[in-house]
C-alpha cells in the first residue's frame, strides 16, 4: 500500500460504505447509514491506522477495528443530539428530527452493538485487551456527556472541571483510537501508554480549537455559524475563562449578557466577543492549545520506533494544528 | 458448592450487589443501581449458570459473565420504558420518570458498556465466540424492539409476524444466556446450538405465558393489574389471534372495542375477554405455550450429557411451566 494520509481516508470510507450493518427493519438501520453518510473528518479511525503504521506495514487487519471507533463516535453523536435537542448535524437534520426520538435511541443502541462487532475483527490474541480498553473508554465518554449536561445547568464551573469533562467526553476516545492502532500494530507496555496519552493531548487540543473556532474562526472556512456557542450560552473554555477572569463591571456585564434572552444574537455575540478581547481570552486559549500540542509532541518522541515511521502521524498532527474548520 | 436453584439465585444477587459499576457522576450511575435493585426473576443469568452446570462443576468463572445478560436485559428495559412512555417498572417509578429521559438514555448506554465489561470476564480463549454471539443477540433484541414499535402502529399483524417479533425481542436473549452457559462450561458444536434453541423455545413460551397471565392470571398472584394489555390495545398473542379469528359481528365488535377510548377500562377488559372466550383464545394460547415447552424438552434430550446433570435445568423449566406471576 502506498502510504499517504489521503489514501488512508479513502480506504476507510470505502470500507465503511461496504460494511453491512443490517437492513430489516428499515426504521432501525436506515438512520445508521444516514448518519454515517453525513461525512466528518474520520479523525478517530485515521488515528488508529496511523498508530498501527508506526509499528507495522501490515495494515489490512487494522481497518475494520479502526471503524469501530468511528461507528462508536457516531453512536454518541446520535444520542447526544437527542439530549441536546440539536436540529442539525453537519448541516443536515439530526436523526431524531428526520425520524423521531425513539428511533434515534434505538438506532444509536444498534450502532453501539455494531461498534463492538467491528472491534471483534481484532486478532483474537489481542481482543481481550482491546475490548477491556474500549469498555473503559466508552464508560468515560458516557461520564463526560453526563458531566457536560450537569455543567450546562451549573452557574459556573472552573477550568479544571471543564478540562476534566472534555478529557472524558472527547479526548478519551482519541486516546483509545491511537492506542488501539498501536496494539493492532504490535506495540506493547509503555508505548501503548504513550500512544494513549498522545491521543488524549490531541483530543484536548482538538476540543479547545473547536471552542476557539466558534468565535474566532473564519466564517467562510468554519462551515458553522460563528458565535453559535455564545448564542447558546455554551460553557466553552472561552466562557469558563471569561467567567473566571472578569471582575467588577466586566463581571456584571458578562452576567447580564448571559441572562439576556431578548437581544438579537448578533449583538450578544458582538458584546461577548468584546469582553473576550478585553480579557485576552483568545490568547489564553491559543496558549492552552499550544501546550497540549507540545505535550503530544513529547509523547511522540518518547515512543520507541524509527523517525521515518513517526512521519505519518507527525504530518497528521501538523494538519490538526493548522485546521481552520 | 451445594447446587440448588435457590442458592444460585442468591449467589447471583450477591455478586450483582457487590459489583462496582461506577460512582461519578452520580446522575449517571445512581439509575444503574436503582433499576438493578428493583429485583426481577434473574431468569437470564440463572439460565447461564444452569447451562454451564450441565457440563462442569466449576461454576466460579460463570457468575460474572452470567451477570452480563442480566445487566444487558436491564439496559433494554431502561430504554424500552422511555420509548413506551412507561411510568412504572416493577411497581416503582421508571428511571425517566424518577430522573428524566436524558439521564435514562445515558445511564442505559453506560449499562450497555458494563454488560460488555462483565462479559469480558469470560476466559480469553472463549471470549471471541462469546462476544460474537452476544453482538448477534444484542442486534436481534434491537430489531425486535423496533418491530414491536412498528407493529403497535400497524392495523393488524399476523401470528407469524408476532412470533418473529418476540423471538427477536425476548427469546433471542434467553437462547444466548443458555448458550453462553454451555460455552463457559465447555460445551461445543451441536450442543451449543441445541442450548440456544432450547433457550429460544423457553423464551417464546415465557412471553406467550406473560400475554396469557395478563388476561387469565390470578390478580393476587400476578402482581400487575389484570387486563393491562387490553386497556393499552397491546398487540399480544391473544389479540393477534382474536383479530385473525373474529368474523362478522364479532369482528366489528372487536374493532369497535379497540377504537373505544371513552369507556371505563373495566368494561373494555370485560368485553374483550368475553370475545376471547367465545373464540377460545385461552386454549389456543395454552396449546401454543405447550408446543414451545415440548420443543424445549426435545432440545434438552438432544444435548449430550448425563441425565443427572440435566436435572437442574429440568427442574427450572418445570417451575417456568407452573409460574403464575
Amino acid at each position: 500500500m502506498l502510504f499517504n494520509i489521503a489514501n488512508v481516508a479513502a480506504r476507510l470510507n470505502k470500507e465503511l460504505s461496504a460494511y453491512e450493518f443490517g437492513s430489516h427493519p428499515a426504521e432501525l438501520y436506515d438512520p445508521v447509514y444516514y448518519i454515517l453518510s453525513l461525512g466528518g473528518k474520520r479523525l478517530r479511525p485515521m488515528l488508529t491506522v496511523l498508530g498501527a503504521a508506526m509499528f507495522t506495514d501490515e495494515l489490512e487487519p487494522v481497518f475494520k477495528p479502526a471503524l469501530a471507533v468511528e461507528v462508536f463516535h457516531n453512536f454518541t453523536l446520535l444520542h447526544d443530539d437527542i439530549m441536546d435537542k440539536a436540529a442539525l448535524r453537519r448541516g443536515q437534520p439530526t436523526v431524531h428530527e428526520k425520524w423521531n426520538a425513539n428511533i434515534a435511541i434505538l438506532s444509536g443502541d444498534v450502532m453501539f452493538v455494531k461498534s463492538y462487532e467491528l472491534l471483534s475483527a481484532t486478532d483474537s490474541k489481542l481482543l481481550p485487551e482491546a475490548l477491556q480498553k474500549f469498555n473503559e473508554c466508552a464508560a468515560k465518554v458516557c461520564e463526560g456527556q453526563q458531566l457536560d449536561m450537569n455543567y450546562e445547568q451549573a452557574d459556573a464551573i472552573d477550568e479544571k472541571q471543564y478540562l476534566q469533562m472534555i478529557e472524558k467526553k472527547t479526548a478519551a476516545l482519541l486516546g483509545f483510537s491511537l492506542e488501539l492502532g498501536g496494539l493492532l500494530g504490535g506495540a506493547t507496555g509503555k508505548d501503548l501508554e504513550q500512544l494513549n496519552q498522545l491521543g488524549i493531548n490531541l483530543g484536548m487540543a482538538f476540543q479547545l480549537k473547536d471552542d476557539l473556532l466558534d468565535v474566532y474562526g473564519d466564517p467562510e472556512k468554519f462551515g458553522k455559524q460563528v458565535g453559535g456557542d455564545i448564542t447558546a450560552n455554551k460553557k466553552t473554555f472561552l466562557l469558563v475563562k471569561a467567567l473566571e477572569l472578569a471582575k467588577g463591571e466586566d463581571k456584571k456585564k458578562l452576567a447580564a449578557l448571559l441572562a439576556d434572552t431578548t437581544s438579537k444574537p448578533e449583538k450578544k455575540v458582538k458584546d461577548v466577543c468584546a469582553l473576550y478581547d478585553k480579557l485576552h481570552i483568545q490568547k489564553l486559549a491559543e496558549e492552552k492549545i499550544e501546550s497540549y500540542f507540545a505535550k503530544a509532541d513529547k509523547c511522540l518522541i518518547a515512543i520507541r520506533g524509527s523517525l521515518y515511521r513517526k512521519t505519518y502521524l507527525k504530518q497528521f498532527i501538523a494538519k490538526l494544528k493548522e485546521r481552520e474548520s
